[in-house]
């Protein structure tokens, strides 16, 4: 690579991470990176912008091309329509009901027709992001391993849905999913890569104690008692009103302010109504914001004395090592990809009720050695387990398999490809 | 080509275009297929969403596929900052002013250098669309011609912006226009491409009487009365308050109707507020409507006895070639790219005051002859000029022609390439 604009726009690179993982590890992954330097990828969701899973493609496919690996990003386009039935998937596929017309199956499957049309994918990895493009398969001719990668909560996906996806999903030659309680009864290799953070975005990355007061300056968010924070959508799943009355309880033995922070939601009209509704709990030590500022949830991590994910259900929730990365200990609800994050009394706590995230709040708040072992041992977790770092190898441990698992995969299915005029 | 999924979702084809346009000028563009049965070409824009180039995009790109000519497109990914920088430049190239910091023009190029790391272009042809990714070109190593295709109004482009895209610009191997008016003076040939519209869409397509009913009845919409009817943003070049007044001075001679239709501004509070200032104008005779119906617009154009675009400045005012499409005359503003549509007094008018307005609205709503003799030339004008067949035989005249130009120019500029290793 000879790159002149490298020098004045430097991109994150895998030794970058020597500084958190030490160079042992950094090693055996440029080992791992020297056999797909010849290889191209494409990964293929449903757009850009909004949550966790384009934050994540945002980051990878960036440190995949600085690591040699020519890596991409394409993105479906489809009507208004064709969106609003996708949601409904993946709802559905979390569990909730969906009535599957002929006539929904059929604007999904013709968006992603015309999206194979436009798409002429000969690439030697295919990586397709959740429900929304996975069908696109059928249309192509594979020049190598095509992978399903589900970002969702599949502990109870909709049967009828499910049975539906199914052999679309078995067309794949891997499926990744986020936590072992997600796996599926398939003909298909699965795997589990849960997410991970980008320490060097500005959501992650350590702020000056300046600039951490200049963010909570900017939205007259005091700091003269310690502050507990929860940074979450405002969905009942996340229980905000559940940490209002756990702040509430805490606070008779110990003074404190409290923050419920959460993204403007711009697609959930019941996101949007809950919001409404909790602003009613706003006091002068009770804050209530929606805001979508990636510096004020930095800060915001980084001053508190305790962050709370007190979520009843939650797919994986990596808000929780967001904060445990910033050393702050967290209390989590004792739901889904959050336990594979906290190890109770060790990094934080797992709770299952108010009172108990209440008791949490005042221990911590209470006894500052507790709170700096804690979030000592919060750091650590993530440096361990949830840098990006750790899925990248991932990732390339999968690449690199797949000369194996393709050749014993007894047929591979050559789907007939609309595109392919040879 | 041999696709199973066609036949369950059919694709435009050329042939298709034979019932407007007579099978003599489907076989002359037909033999122009026939050389570019084997190349591969991707455009790139800022967005698949939301206006003219969008929409005219995925039909192009549609047809170029179904054609045999491998056509991709491919989607910018910017930050909020990034779009609030190129909406500026966009506005700026046409004519208002712009504050041109080293901030703007480095996350201005941060951003295009990053995308330019994850997307793979060695393309035989390459389309750029408008300024947003108009620097990427030079963080390739070029595989065949780069073309630069800008559908902005470039009568009068910020000086001080032109200077900083200009040295972009002149990496281009050709550069197109929408009207003549808009060539600059570029060491790059040039070429001027009238846009076009599709006559197979949902809101081209001839719709039964029922359909056009049931429309105007969701919307309450009353057609006791003849309709006069602007379909435009609520932006102050659009003139819509110069529309109410000519027709409440028309109302004095004829009776009518007066639907004002625009789609809801997402991204431009002016136009927000205009729309909101522009309410209290509202009657029973005068229906001022905000939303997002492609049908809505199709039914509109169809039943109008009059369609005004009574623009004050204009890009190119497509809705002129979308209503005289469905045989309905048109009285449009003087400038820009109208003026290449309606021939004064032959298929409708170019006014340049509200009187003017005023009197023609009279005159077509009185006399049923003279509006069937301009609705049977505006149709025709569409069929000859302004259907996509005309665009599509212009790329492809283009794209042939790219032999000869690009042999001839005397050097062909070779830029550095991040991403090609070998």
């Amino acid at each position: 690579m000879n790159d002149p604009f490298e020098s004045r726009f430097p991109q994150i690179k895998i030794e970058d991470y020597q500084q958190f993982v030490g160079p042992q590890v950094v090693e055996r992954v440029r080992a791992k990176m020297e056999k797909l330097q010849d290889i191209h990828i494409t990964n293929i969701s449903s757009t850009y912008y909004g949550g966790g899973v384009a934050e994540l493609l945002s980051s990878v496919t960036l440190l995949m091309n600085s690591s040699g690996i020519s890596t991409g990003w394409r993105i479906l386009q489809g009507t208004s329509d064709f969106f609003g039935v996708t949601k409904k998937m993946h709802n559905a596929l979390q569990g909730s009901t969906i009535n599957l017309t002929d006539r929904k199956t059929s604007l999904y499957e013709e968006v992603i027709y015309e999206n194979a049309l436009r798409n002429h994918i000969r690439h030697d990895f295919v990586i397709v992001h959740d429900p929304q493009p996975l069908p696109i398969i059928r249309h192509y001719k594979k020049n190598g391993p095509w992978i399903w990668r589900c970002h969702l909560d599949l502990s109870s996906p909709n049967p009828i849905l499910w049975d539906y996806l199914r052999p679309f999903v078995e067309m794949y030659d891997a499926v990744i999913v986020s936590i072992p309680e997600y796996l599926q009864k398939l003909n298909t290799p699965q795997f589990c890569f849960m997410p991970a953070i980008d320490p060097f975005t500005l959501k992650n990355r350590q702020l000056s104690e300046q600039e951490i007061q200049e963010r909570l300056n900017h939205y007259n968010i005091p700091t003269d008692l310690p502050l507990v924070v929860q940074i979450s959508r405002f969905d009942k799943f996340k229980d905000p009103e559940g940490v209002i009355e756990a702040f509430e309880i805490a606070r008779k033995q110990v003074d404190a302010t409290l923050v419920l922070l959460g993204a403007p939601a711009t697609d959930d009209p019941e996101g949007a109504q809950l919001y409404e509704d909790i602003l009613e709990r706003r006091s002068e030590r009770i804050i209530i914001m929606s805001q979508d500022d990636t510096a004020l949830v930095n800060a915001l991590q980084q001053k508190a004395s305790v962050v709370l994910q007190k979520s009843i259900k939650e797919g994986f929730g990596l808000t929780v090592s967001e904060a445990m990365w910033k050393g702050t200990p967290v209390i989590g609800g004792n739901v889904g990809g959050i336990r594979y994050q906290i190890e109770n009394g060790v990094n934080g706590y797992l709770v299952s009720s108010i009172n108990e995230a209440a008791m949490r709040i005042v221990e911590i708040l209470k006894n500052p050695d507790l709170r700096h072992r804690l979030g000592k041992n919060a750091r650590k977790t993530v440096q361990e387990k949830f840098l990006l770092i750790r899925l990248f190898e991932q990732y390339l441990d999968l690449f690199n398999s797949f000369e194996t698992i393709y050749r014993t995969k007894s047929e591979v299915a050559f789907h007939t490809n609309p595109l392919d005029k040879k």
